[in-house]
């Protein structure tokens, strides 16, 4: 629920292109997703000052959404009409950003503490496949082939609760505990965009630079450069240690936010604030 | 064949994304498919004298392709491995142009003459359902929404064999008579692209603006501002009248190019020579 009680609660979803952002949050002198949406938004809606969105994950540069999910508090009545608002916002945004809806958000929804996973998948072209240049900025070219039954087996080790510290940058007070709940990798065998490799990540929430460390790994382990007993190390040590890339942001795209229920909406938000440990 | 008998003739299967070219063919001064091509082609061959490429279907600016087709003729055992070459060209080219396959030109083809067919695909988006930004420059916006039975039953009178000129910038000595072989508009239904229409145009040739004046009749049809007498009106014309929009260029790919099986190439190309006349 809104902080003021008095202020009405908007979930908006929303898609970019990430290449030519400097990442969802917004800074002085850049040019971000929060930045655009939140200027235009107060022009549209004719308000003085800028309303304040909080996304369920907040991407870096050059990461794109297809399913990025925000919320705003206005006051009540502002926003009469959303589907008009929608029309009016996507001709006045630039065309990298666009509003898929926006729609009165139920009682105790937050598009971060809310949500109960996020869905991210990354996109790999092989070599010896070269795709289509229409899709340049949504995938990143790999240096030698995988095998992708060495990257599934791989992957499953990792699936889980557990400490994440070794796939993410650290930040003060922060906990690296995470649940991760899906890593695996396929390859495209249909449409424009065949021969790519999808590497699909979905956790019930993300640290600092995981997705794209957590891939950078997977394909150490699958170019045979390293095997699962390196991968277990370096898990194991909790701490990030060198020789673990971190993936250029152009191969990643947040696919999807995953909430409950309505009625658990509330529940969750608590849930989520409070600090992870490992034990219960 | 080549037209010297000492070369060897290539075929080349390409693939660019048209957004920041003016275009296929070169012009001085400008950046086009063909120009980067050749310019970088004859740096990884080291060859002083840039070899020329012809092409399946000269693109405007703007205009992408997933299916070009070209061939070259080159001095014999200059291209001694066509993966390696194929490889090195794509390390240096500019990241929106690709080359997915360098093969020998089986005897008698020629990549524009011996064509049967060209498969272009317009992509439309409906002011209700924005497409993703990744998307937009493969895309053009439509004001109004469409009706895509209308569309499609007067593109059935558009079939077969007949003068094309009302759709077409008239070249002096050019003939404007093609057979238009496919003419149909699909929603999306699946896929990242879900709610796009894909109006698909297949013909033996097309004449310059043909495909972009194609759709934007029908798009004029689809969108009750015009009706079926005024389609038939206009085609009858056979001359270029006002009122007939040509769509934007970034809406449209070259998707596909046919060619007849090896046996038929030298015949074809000569058929293909000679000019089409609507009485055999």
């Amino acid at each position: 629920m809104p902080a003021d009680a008095s202020r009405e609660r908007w979930r908006l979803d929303l898609g970019y292109d990430g290449t030519a952002f400097s990442g969802w949050a917004a800074q002085t002198g850049r040019r971000t997703v929060q930045g655009e949406l939140q200027l235009w938004l107060a022009r549209v809606l004719e308000v003085g000052e800028q309303p304040r969105l909080i996304c369920a994950g907040r991407t870096d540069a050059g990461v794109h959404a297809r399913g990025q999910v925000a919320h705003v508090d206005l006051a009540p009545g502002l926003l009469a009409d959303p589907r008009q608002v929608t029309g009016r916002l996507n001709r006045v945004l630039p065309d990298d950003v666009v509003v898929w809806r926006i729609a009165p958000a139920p009682e105790g929804f937050d598009a971060r503490f809310s949500a109960i996973w996020r869905r991210y998948v990354y996109r790999l072209s092989e070599p010896e496949a070269p795709v289509h240049p229409i899709y340049r900025h949504q995938l990143t070219a790999l240096r030698a082939p995988v095998d992708l039954d060495r990257m599934n087996s791989s992957a499953g080790l990792l699936l889980g609760l557990r400490d994440f510290g070794a796939f993410c940058r650290r930040r003060e007070g922060a906990t690296t505990i995470r649940t991760l709940l899906d890593l695996r990798a396929d390859r495209l065998t249909d449409g424009p965009m065949a021969g790519v490799i999808e590497c699909t990540v979905r956790a019930d929430a993300f640290c600092h630079s995981m997705v794209r460390s957590l891939i950078g790994a997977l394909v150490e382990v699958g170019s045979g450069r390293r095997d699962a007993a390196w991968l277990e190390q370096v898990t194991a040590a909790a701490v990030r240690g060198p020789g673990l890339p971190v993936l250029a942001a152009g191969g990643l795209t947040l696919e999807e936010v995953g909430y409950p229920a309505d009625t658990g909406l509330a529940p969750r938000a608590v849930e989520a604030r409070t600090v992870r440990t490992l034990t219960a």
